[in-house]
């Protein structure tokens, strides 16, 4: 038996059912050297997580996140509330000598973001951001073939991430279209991804020139009955970016297309060859490469779901394919292999900061009407 | 907390690991009448079965399944096993008063297949047969759109499915590819599946004419440096079908088709609209209707991720894709609330026993070399 | 300037307006040894064919086809006529010593094919059936393929033929409905390109077994008010094949299938590779290569518009899609080329007969309900 | 027999020959009013041209496109020219009181392309500009549907161009890479494209802010051993936009994208729908309804050959489909139709200008590094 990690969650929504569900799947299809125990999670109703622990096998609950973040039986705390809650809970959590797992974006903005990464530095406590897209099978092979160099140098990058579930203006005021709660809208619930996996499959973005927009300016407030709210975030996004490596961008982000429930394409274009991944294709990537012969050139369907293809093997045979929420048991593959092997795990909070500066950035031209230099983020906040 | 089932699987390989995952997560996402409890867990190997006991939490392990059978602790037993422990080990359980969950194909044979149907009638238990594709919310989908008359009157179906595990000569001789353990190759093990999806769809099939192939005669055995082996099943199988309704069939299956990993393709055509349903994407229903105005007529993509889609609601917000785990979860749920109701699961041994006729049927009608009709099977086997 | 051929065409529906493009686009695009001359053509009903004369530059039309193949100025004659005429003009053609262009199926059955190639053989005349999806490059890159042995040794080919103008009942008894002037229906005007298909990329068929099916036996008469008249023919086909090298075949064709308008998948699995092309993507070619890097194997789209891929070139750039009748332009460049070389076109009446023997072995199959020998015939009818 | 137009042609390459293609296939498909006689043809490469013109049927040929604006015999002057020649050509043939037809982008810059529609208007004289991917079926298709309100107010477009053909760095230095020829680079020849989808299918665009970027900065001149030149346009760009209506747009153009030949993807999002189309699938239009039952929602494939399809009837049978080229054939329809009628064809010089201001904005944008508003043009430029 491998030795047990305590986890405390905090969040039992969308996120906190991803994790739990994540933790649970780990053991069961890999041999991670540490084995998670759903020790307790947190969460303001006090029904609601009475009824998430026991769906999902949490020891214990509470309303209370501080109680989580004081137990001294708990090893690592998974932030899976909203934006708002994330650096007083990592701030807590790192004080409390925690390892930190926490869901993107990493704050609410920047410089709360520069705060978590210098608390979790200071406290000397391994911490990760959950960028879970980066886990797919298909996405992590993009990775492999680009650092291989099968692309050349990469020239273009370009992400589009559609939604759907906010077009209905009668769709209710919650946390996520709220700045004070959310920090931005569909910038950094969804650009966020496209921005990790740009960093990730490209490198660093230098400067960016965006739009936001807020289509829908005014929604009912969830509260039955308790008239309007103003929306304080975007309904979209979109922005052009130079990365430091000469390569350009383009990026767009919105919650209001019709149809594009959960649309995300990300393609990479180099100088001999080119990639692209699409959410509604989750397990496929697609991969030209003028190396094939040239009466045969054209975009291939890989199915990673190959024994040689990342994470594959541990599910099922090739062609079974794999959901969303498997990118999570992935990742936390990596967070159990980085805390075993005393390794900093990947992504960290430095990316998420590298990710919440062009947040930002993109922010601040929207609002200046001009390109912004992204700023740096250095090991140290 | 609801009632548990005690649950006793025999098996371990691939449909172990598909049902041991489905016990687990069936009471983390849906809130099914009775709570699985994984209580034994029976393989021939004892260090694999006590690994894979251990990872999946099965309380307990055993190499001989005749004591799982025998365990009054047990209420359910999960037959995941080679096709020819199918009739052994329900035949015990039945008398043993088990409910019981059988993968498919039922049996090596329409005969065996009966044995076991008149088997668990005679004992009064439940049962079930594991035909987990009918599961998937696209497939279901489906099923309720043809039911609420989309199509029109069904004339015609087709139903392709290739895999590509046996291309090479060289793979090793396993149970699947032996008659007398599998019955037969790629039509039991495969085309078995479009059978269920043809007749939970479109209705019985009456005749059948059918052709078998073995491309690759002999393959190596599995024990290293033992020599080779006679394959004695097909590693591909097509058939035509007359279903009693009047509408035909094309029905094909491989094992061999370099590429085609796991790939499904199901097509129904009616008098009045279409629908098919690919593997490849698996969330996806193509739906075609003349009910839509005539200028925009076109198959829709219906990604069967919303939470007015069959089994959909439980998991993750629309357009979070599941994969092909996630049809086995919602076989146990049918498989729970028919238990806590006392009604009979769906799909049951009869429809087993139903698929393995028109087997029996296409093999028959491949050596003779005509259609045969598909012998008739009611209640009572 | 090269030298002229001067066409007489008989028909001017469907296939004549084919065939008429493709005599006025072969010489703007390409180069061909022979100039096509539109000197006749003829048609029943002398309007129409006077519209369609001046539409298309013919030099002048006439009502008796006879008078086209008496013409000692035409050098050609193109039969685009019901398939019930084919025999007649062809057989008048060849005696009158005309080169003979036919379109697809070469006749209503066997021995009147057998007949036709007799004459023109007996008559020492060129002859070219019209099997124009032979003809994209997408189809000829896959014959390309096939022959450098990239998929290795061919196990298994698979057709589908839907089309879907018949669907409706009310939609009237034209000749491709009755029996004495079509042959057959779903089977020799669609299937038949199949059939042709897999014997330019597969080989001989050497036997099959298969169904047929007339879903609306009663149909309008096409004369307004003149009442229901019998369908003579079968409104869908399917049938199994075995190769004479030893794969098998899988074939289907309808014209009642629901949104599918022209829809063809040719699917051919070798023992180390696979291709398919689907006519919706009309200038795609699927590939499959087990001699890509493993982690990259994948099925890759192959758009056939590059300079190397057959027929491309004398275009557009690549990337600018080739439609439908493109086809034919291509099959009148093998034809022009055949004839000024003096060596015989292909695919020659020799393929139309092969084809036909397949039909009606089909046809033979269905009544008798048994596998049939499909006949072998080889020059000399 | 319809009047004839008799057209002078100036340029014989890409352009030219898919123009003399189109003016050839109209009459032959379809019944315009007015009949085009080719009669001249103009190119600087004597040999080339001849060819060119005995391969499409022009009845002379010349060197000098001077002498085609001045024959009095000539009706309509049709500009397939580099770029650097639009205006000349224009102002030369608008004095000589031709009816024009040029290609796109109308002129090198908004100056320029306002001076030609000065010229337009002060003559009296027709002019169009060939923006032909508005006449594809499936675009004008889509054009309905929003006009008809099926998307309601729309709120999001984005349009992506790529090609691959300057990928790589030995690719010579043509005119198409030189702004004092061409204009700009991916910005003018293609983007402009997607820029008029954008003001046909959404609206105006009021301001934007881009980014242009050239990766190779020489390449080798096309006069074999002269060395090296400079490219002084843009291998690509992109751009962000808002248009008047307060929609959002989303715009990337590059000729450097490995494996993407000719790929446009243009989408619209509305507050009740959305629509997207593919240049990979040329005959295609995709369509998201929420008017359709809601357990039935998703994106369907209309292929719009369906006789009550624009332009589709003249063609052939729903499912065959037409390639490219056809878009020519179809805007000289519109062409042919205006002219007859007296009406302004449609688009006009004046959408060329507006395209235009809009590429101006576009370059301005990128180089002051913020918003620019796209100039208002009017009638009388």
């Amino acid at each position: 038996m491998t030795k047990e990690i305590r986890i405390g969650l905090i969040g039992y929504k969308f996120m906190g059912k991803a994790h739990s569900n994540a933790y649970r799947q780990v053991s069961a299809f890999f041999e991670p050297p540490l084995t998670p125990r759903l020790k307790a999670v947190a969460g303001r109703d006090e029904k609601a997580v009475r009824e998430f622990a026991a769906h999902f096998g949490w020891e214990r609950y509470t309303t209370d996140w501080r109680e989580v973040v004081a137990d001294p039986e708990i090893d690592l705390v998974d932030i899976a509330a909203p934006n708002d809650l994330h650096a007083p809970i990592a701030l807590a959590a790192a004080e409390a000598g925690k390892a930190i797992f926490c869901e993107k974006p990493l704050a609410r903005d920047l410089s709360e973001a520069r705060e978590m990464l210098r608390a979790v530095e200071r406290a000397g406590v391994p911490h990760m951001v959950c960028f879970n897209y980066r886990f797919l099978p298909a996405v992590r092979l993009a990775k492999r073939l680009i650092d291989e160099g099968a692309l050349g140098r990469v020239r273009q990058f370009r992400a589009i991430y559609l939604q759907d579930w906010l077009k209905d203006p009668g769709f209710p005021l919650l946390w996520r279209l709220r700045k004070e709660q959310a920090g931005s809208g569909a910038l950094g619930d969804i650009a966020v991804h496209t921005i990790d996996l740009a960093r990730f499959l490209v490198g660093e973005i230098a400067e960016v020139t965006g739009l936001v927009k807020t289509f829908v300016k005014e929604r009912p407030l969830p509260e039955e009955g308790t008239g309007m709210g103003e929306v304080t975030v975007d309904d979209a996004a979109a922005f052009l970016g130079r990365f430091a490596n000469g390569a350009t961008g383009v990026f767009e982000a919105t919650r209001m297309a019709p149809g594009r429930r959960n649309f995300i394409h990300v393609e990479v274009n180099g100088e001999q060859g080119s990639l692209f991944w699409n959410a509604e294709e989750l397990n496929s990537l697609w991969f030209y490469s003028e190396d094939d012969p040239g009466h045969t050139w054209g975009f291939r369907r890989i199915i990673a779901t190959d024994p040689n293809h990342p994470y594959a093997k541990a599910w099922w045979p090739p062609g079974h394919l794999l959901g969303y929420e498997h990118s999570f048991v992935h990742a936390i593959v990596e967070l159990l292999e980085a805390l075993a092997a005393g390794r900093p795990p990947s992504p960290s909070f430095l990316d998420g900061v590298r990710a919440q500066a062009v947040l930002d950035a993109v922010l601040r031209s929207a609002e200046e009407r001009r390109w912004v230099a992204v700023p740096e983020v250095e090991v140290g906040g």
